[in-house]
């Protein structure tokens, strides 16, 4: 039976879809412990980063690149944090991962966008992936719909 | 002036180089919290994901596909967790961050490899930042060798 969180949206997830092809789905995290945080997930079952195909692996590169120019220009991001950990999944009786990256960006100081603060107290080391997501759920709406406004000037047709 | 620990790489580093094509090298790191731990470093410098090549791209997924395979056959990892940060150059006045992963394997119950012990106490998991390192330096030596020994299998010529 498949359980595993990507293959099986729901409506709440779709619903901060930033952007997709027919290889990657972009969403705009539920938690936005670090403001803009996106994960980046593989729209097919691959269970490692060794069983994505050639074209799933070039059609990534696009998406890297769209997704740092988006955060970069658009909220001021300084850097991006990418990891491809699949931890979670290893929690149940029958593991089944699927790729997916966590995209955290930092900020060198504190910038407010569409009167939306982005604060990183701990910029220059290491996230915290215990940190408190502390964006109110109307400033979380409202970054989305600036980013969604936007992928279309830096993510493929 | 170039300060960037990846474009000057001493003697001491190199000595633990597991692989290296034109585009990537792999070491196996220096701090050995996680058995097996190994850094795949751009060897152009490259500040982020968007600065490289599709050629070096593309090198990439050799490196991945093969660095999962041998850790996988060789110490019995379940799976490997994937990080690219580059915090720690933002610490500096001037910051020359420089792409590299941070690969740590995982692994779902303690394996026992060339007589140098394997385990992993919070598997499924996120990893510990700040995890100790307690392995032995000769044990070290002997999973880098019994490494080295065995990358001619999966990497490419």
């Amino acid at each position: 039976m498949i359980t595993c969180d990507f293959c099986c949206l729901s409506a709440e997830d779709r619903k901060w879809l930033l952007y997709e092809n027919e290889y990657w789905l972009v969403f705009f995290a539920d938690k936005q412990d670090y403001p803009g945080r996106c994960i980046v997930a593989a729209r097919a079952h691959r269970e490692s980063l060794a069983q994505l195909t050639q074209t799933e692996w070039l059609s990534l590169k696009d998406i890297t690149d769209a997704l740092e120019q988006l955060l970069k220009a658009e909220l001021g991001a300084t850097l991006l944090n990418w990891s491809c950990l699949m931890n979670d999944a290893y929690k149940a009786a029958e593991p089944q991962p699927h790729v997916h990256f966590h995209v955290r960006p930092r900020y060198s100081s504190p910038i407010t966008v569409d009167g939306v603060s982005l604060s990183d107290d701990a910029f220059g080391h290491h996230y915290n992936n215990r940190r408190e997501d502390k964006m109110d759920p109307a400033d979380r709406e409202r970054l989305y719909q600036l980013l969604k406004q936007k992928v279309g000037l830096y993510f493929k047709k």
